[in-house]
């Protein structure tokens, strides 16, 4: 029986802040960075998973993941879907350390780090990409994943089993083989680039197939207003334009941005206040309709998630790849949205997001939600070049991932040298 | 000019799972521990702080208060109450270190650990117990210590400063003084224990002046109504005796079981749910009145509490020392309170909780509630030993400390014995 006989984990940061690429009004110089996990087999393939950060903290985010060492280490490897999911409760459930949040925080993207690895072990030695692991899997295989503790108000094991016995999985599968899944770029709109350099990039954008694009905003609305205009008029009306305010604003001067960009259609506004403020959102989103309200990066976990939805506090919700307990609390979390009808569109860019979580949404296509409608997965040209199988966005779509596993793997020469502190790129400037 | 000259970082656990002390519910074999922290000064006391967790992932929870020191050595030592404000704001306002959060988990404990120690070091130099210390300071003062960001929907500066023009601050100090605060017990009342032991502990409290007693409940139906009926008989009808689910629960199965439970009288549902979970609180809340509902121990931030409060999901608030980011943040969490007129009784027990939360209560008392009026702080006898200014309850109150600063320093011995994994207590078995 094969063993998992080690989780080496590593701090990895990229030098983003110097190019103000990555910049909001609440994250003026990230420096994109991973915690990255490999687990170790004494057969066949390594599983990789990572926890994203922006930088200073990344050694705590490392230092967490560590501390599930000895839950992982020695175990045989999970490859059944029943094994992943003992694994995952397990991580949760370990009565000390859900002291440290619980399932929130640096503690639960540490659980979400080893989970996801797991997974990408587990496709790798099936020689499948976890899309198309997930979408094989039954609908009981799949509920087994959900911890349906503190759901239940919301979501039953029957209601979602119901869900996930949606009929056509095959030609959904050779759809998303053929066609991908749409993209939306947010490469345009970061809050550090000149008007020039933001216009020029919208149409290009446009030019390169994509129907929707997303500014940042929330720093100054005169500048707001200006970018909104010069980017309504450079891809004129047809193009749907998100924005994003990074958490900025309270209540009241939300409600007051969006009413003063209201007229140049924005199509959604995106963590108008804080990922926590589940009330602020349904207050802001009654303000504001038909604009939508979307969030999901910093949404804890799956019972926020819950809340957003039974008190239609957005009306678009993002996952995140890496922010909350792994690939079996989004399947809980794509449950929730189609439950309550609300269609997903994930969070990406960072460090390897876009890589990983391309793979939620196609298994959510082809296994829960079964359309594409008001859809997309957010695109962010930047970083791929570092991963092994990078993702691969053309026409405005992200194309299917065919390599086995789940996407997060950097390469050799990228761990080496982007190492932090003792890597060339740290210890040399 | 006195500056911090260095910040020190210890893992102290002490192994209260080998007797049961602590067990609940969720938690059945807890090391409380603390990640303990000091503030070198070049010139005077030092300042102590910690962050409390039960056990595995204290290394995570020291490693986050490492993460800070940049931001605070070398600093001038924080000493009136617009320097100690720009502290709390600098610590949580690092772009970087908030996406590690924002504001919740081991990343937000560790602010709150640094915060407070530099609450103690201030207080100190004062020569002044916390409480007196805060209860001296001006309207304006307290006011600058709140982060109103994702608060002006609830509360303004301005309703807080009325809140805190209450007049007869100096004749509530002295009735302090004399009269202490009141407590009430959960030393009987962990699920580990025997029928025997809770009873016989029980009659104990009420024999030393406790007027309201708590059991933890939800382990297993039939026990619980067992205990409750003991407890019930053993102290009679006009002893407040409140139960505490520790999380365990949804909706429906907490409604249930507290229905059971109804015919002993209990005083509050403490963590009936997930403490993520305003809108299940409330329901639960709706379904079983009169008995009331408290939440606070893992509740994250005060948006959190901020929500709670707007929904009428709680009807007992309990702020944390040591949960969310220091004194800071509570003093907000209890302006809120006062604002919708809910009562706060504090979270203790643990590692040192007692010895800093009675200075929050007290100061409430002075400056921001006025009334004691169904308040009692939590006291659980146990671990009071370690600490040089214990707290210390006679006669079902606690007494107010003397001592100058926040009371969370841990003595030589203690520090040396149950370092982990190294001092001999560990080391050594």
């Amino acid at each position: 029986m094969a063993r998992i006989t080690g989780m080496d984990v590593r701090d990895i940061r990229f030098p983003t802040s110097r190019e103000l690429d990555g910049s909001d009004a609440m994250n003026p110089d990230p420096d994109y960075s991973a915690a990255y996990v490999v687990l170790r087999t004494d057969d066949g393939p390594d599983g990789y998973g990572l926890a994203f950060t922006i930088g200073r903290g990344n050694d705590v985010q490392a230092a967490a993941i560590k501390a599930l060492d000895h839950m992982v280490v020695g175990r045989p490897v999970p490859e059944t879907a029943f094994e992943l999911a003992a694994l995952s409760r397990e991580l949760v459930g370990d009565s000390q350390l859900r002291w440290l949040g619980p399932e929130k925080g640096v503690a639960h993207m540490a659980i979400g780090a080893v989970v996801n690895a797991a997974w990408d072990l587990a496709a790798r030695r099936a020689e499948r990409p976890l899309w198309r692991f997930l979408s094989e899997l039954s609908p009981e295989e799949l509920v087994a994943q959900v911890d349906f503790r503190y759901l239940s108000d919301a979501l039953t094991e029957q209601e979602a089993l119901d869900l996930l016995r949606r009929p056509g999985r095959a030609a959904r599968i050779a759809e998303i083989e053929r066609d991908g899944y749409p993209a939306y770029s947010t490469g345009a709109g970061w809050l550090g680039y000149t008007d020039e350099k933001m216009v020029r990039l919208a149409k290009q954008a446009v030019a390169d197939g994509f129907a929707m694009l997303k500014l940042k905003v929330g720093g100054d609305l005169d500048d707001d207003i200006r970018r909104m205009r010069l980017a309504r008029d450079a891809v004129g009306p047809d193009i749907r334009i998100a924005v994003d305010a990074n958490q900025r604003w309270d209540v009241e001067p939300a409600i007051k941005w969006m009413q003063a960009l209201s007229e140049f259609d924005p199509y959604w506004i995106e963590e108008p206040t804080s990922p926590d403020d589940v009330l602020a959102h349904r207050a802001i989103a009654e303000a504001i309709a038909p604009i939508r309200v979307a969030t999901g990066e910093h949404v804890q976990n799956r019972v926020m998630f819950k809340q957003y939805l039974q008190a239609g506090a957005l009306s678009v919700l993002q996952i995140d790849a890496a922010r909350v307990g792994g690939v079996n609390e989004n399947i809980a979390i794509l449950l929730l949205a189609a439950k309550f009808g609300v269609p997903v569109c994930p969070h990406a860019g960072g460090v390897g997001l876009c890589e990983l979580v391309r793979h939620l949404s196609m298994f959510d296509y082809v296994a829960i939600s079964g359309t594409q409608d008001d859809r997309a997965i957010e695109w962010v040209d930047q970083l791929h070049e570092h991963f092994t199988d990078p993702a691969i966005v053309r026409g405005g779509r992200y194309l299917a991932p065919t390599a086995p596993g789940f996407s997060a793997r950097i390469n050799d020469e990228a761990l080496a040298r982007y190492a932090f502190p003792d890597g060339p790129e740290w210890s040399e400037k």
